[in-house]
Formats: structure tokens, sequence, C-alpha cells
């Protein structure tokens, strides 16, 4: 079966994002903290990372097939140009379709009907990969309608004291986690793995 | 110089309690989770924990030399019946002294003028060893008045939701931590230890 996975770099303190998205120049800093170097889909972004990180993050993006974002990152980053840097179909949540969407050949689809839709959606496009599901509200969605299988935590030596948390208002805490399953020490940032324990 | 080192039982969403003081099971899991027994100053309290944890925990116990915590944590364990499961001294932080203290050949020590003065007691109590500050209220103003250098975590594979978080309300976010400067791997348990960058 299809797996739901989600990843994000998170502060010690629990933020993927600080006060008022503030932080990013310390939560990824590890993307450029080596000089392994790691393509993504676009041509003027390369990102230098230690070794341990960027075969990590390869793995990462190797075992992937599609990914699921909120609205909210979509305009944020202006549908990241046309494409995600990941280079994968992009399942965005939405209440709304925006305007001028969908187009023709472009990798976003739009679901308007709840998660359940999406990760129905996303597990389809990704085919015998994993879908990646965004840190924060799409990713709280999946844990909370039971669709979550593993958290992939980039653990970073900083408190940002606020902000946007990893996990914000589950449904039914405790979420009891099996893991690390494994443990990856980069430089700026250690990888950790979990697994989302069954009811 | 005598440092000052904070550490607790962390959810992987940055709760040192659930809410309304729940979670304990998830987060003291565990102390109980191996056969290797690790005594308290209580004789009828023996933790039985993994090899590697009763290792981190015995280095930890046997560096620190004086414990600070906060006038709620005095409370809510009734002065943990007379004596703190360390063996410590202890410096409790308070407005005022609790009616009946302090009390002849007892470990506990109260400090009325703030959190500097506490650390200056607890580091004439330490020797040569180090100071523990408990985790939350009393760890966020060590790090908020610049005395705190190190941060061990002890990351439980949880997500409780909400609750007290480690580092509640920091005044000088954000603080850019070095490490893991450790990893160790228990059972129910990664410990992992910070320090805490000098601005």
């Amino acid at each position: 079966m299809t797996e739901v996975h989600t990843g994000a770099s998170m502060s010690l303190d629990g933020f993927i994002a600080g006060p008022g998205e503030t932080g990013f120049e310390h939560l990824f800093k590890w993307y450029g903290s080596g000089d392994v170097e790691v393509p993504t889909a676009h041509p003027e972004q390369t990102f230098r990372m230690s070794a341990d990180s960027a075969e990590h993050i390869r793995a990462l993006i190797d075992r992937t097939g599609a990914l699921i974002v909120g609205r909210r990152l979509f305009d944020m980053t202006n549908a990241w140009g046309g494409e995600h840097p990941m280079g994968l179909p992009v399942v965005v949540v939405t209440h709304e379709i925006p305007d001028g969407w969908p187009r023709e050949g472009s990798p976003f689809t739009f679901v308007t009907d709840g998660i359940e839709s999406a990760v129905e959606r996303a597990k389809a496009l990704a085919g015998d990969k994993v879908v990646g599901a965004n840190g924060g509200t799409i990713a709280r969605q999946c844990l909370d309608a039971g669709l979550l299988n593993e958290i992939w935590v980039d653990l970073v030596p900083v408190l940002l004291g606020g902000g946007t948390p990893f996990f914000e208002q589950i449904k039914n805490a405790p979420a009891v986690l099996e893991g690390p399953l494994s443990v990856v020490q980069g430089i700026d940032v250690t990888h950790l793995r979990f697994r989302v324990r069954r009811p």
C-alpha cells in the first residue's frame, strides 16, 4: 500500500517557522552547510550540504512519488515558479481553485474536497513510491485522519521561541511514535525518522 | 567556571508535560524500558532502563553538584518527600519561603531574589561540578539571563499536542545552539546534548 510520509526542518522547540515567518536562515542552514551538490528541478538552485545530509535527502527524493501541500505554501512560493524543486507532481489542498489554474502541462493538481481525497489523489500519482505530505496543517490533517505513516524530522539546533509548530492542535493526542528508526548526523542538522504507531 | 546545564524528557513536539499535567507515562517510559538498575536517593525507587540510558544518566548524575528548581515543582512533589531523587542539594526559586521551611539538615535552600542569585547560590553548592537547572520556567530564566551553558534533551517519540514547553517564551529568540555534541540511543528515548552559543 502506498504510504504517506511527512518531513520538515524543525527547531529543537518544535517549530517549522519562527514568529512572523522568520528563522528560515537557521532552519534551512544545513541545505548550504557542506560541499556536496544536490541539484533541484530549478537549474539555478543547487543545494550544497554535508555528504551525510546529501545521501539522506537523495534517498528521500528517490522514494517520493508525489507531494501534498496546502494552499498557503502554494501561494507563498508563487507555485514555486511553476515547478516544485523536487520535480514531482503536487496536490494542492484548497477551498477554491486559484484563478488561472490548473494549467496545461503543469505538475499541480487541486483538490477542494478535503485531505482524504487529496491523499487518494496523491497516492494515484505516486505510483509505487510514497506520498510526501507537507509539515504543518497538511501533516496534522493526515495524522488526524489516520493516514500518516512516517515523520521525518530534520532537527535543527536552534530555539525559535514560537511560530508554526510541525504539528499543531492534533486531535488524537498523544500520538505514540516508534523510533527513531534512523539517526543521521549532518552539519547543522540531525535527521530523525519516526513511524506513527497504528491505533 | 561552574557551568549550568538543563535537561528534561521532551516530546518530539517540544513539551515536558502534556495538557493538564498529562503524558508522563510516555515522557518517562524510558526510565523503565530496560533491565539495568539505576538507584535513586529513595531506596524504594529504582529505575530499570536500557544499558545506554543508564550509562548516560549515571554520567549526568556524576557530573551534577546541585540543582535549581521552581517553587511549583517543589510543591507538586511535596519536596520529593524530603530529599531529591538525585540526592543533591536543591535551590528552590520562590517568591516567598514556604511555611515550615527551611528545615535543619534538609538539602533545600530557598532563594527569593531571582534567578541570578539562585544560580550563584547553586554554583557555590555545586563545587567543581555543574549546576542542573530544571526544564521549563527555570531553564528559560537561565537562558534569558545568559547563564545557561548546555541543554540535554531526552527526546521521546510521542506527540503530546500541547502542554508545557521545555522553553517557553524565551526573550532573545532565536537562540542558536551547537550540536548535538552527542547522540545516545536508548529504548523509548534519544539522548541529545546541545551547547548554547554565547552571543
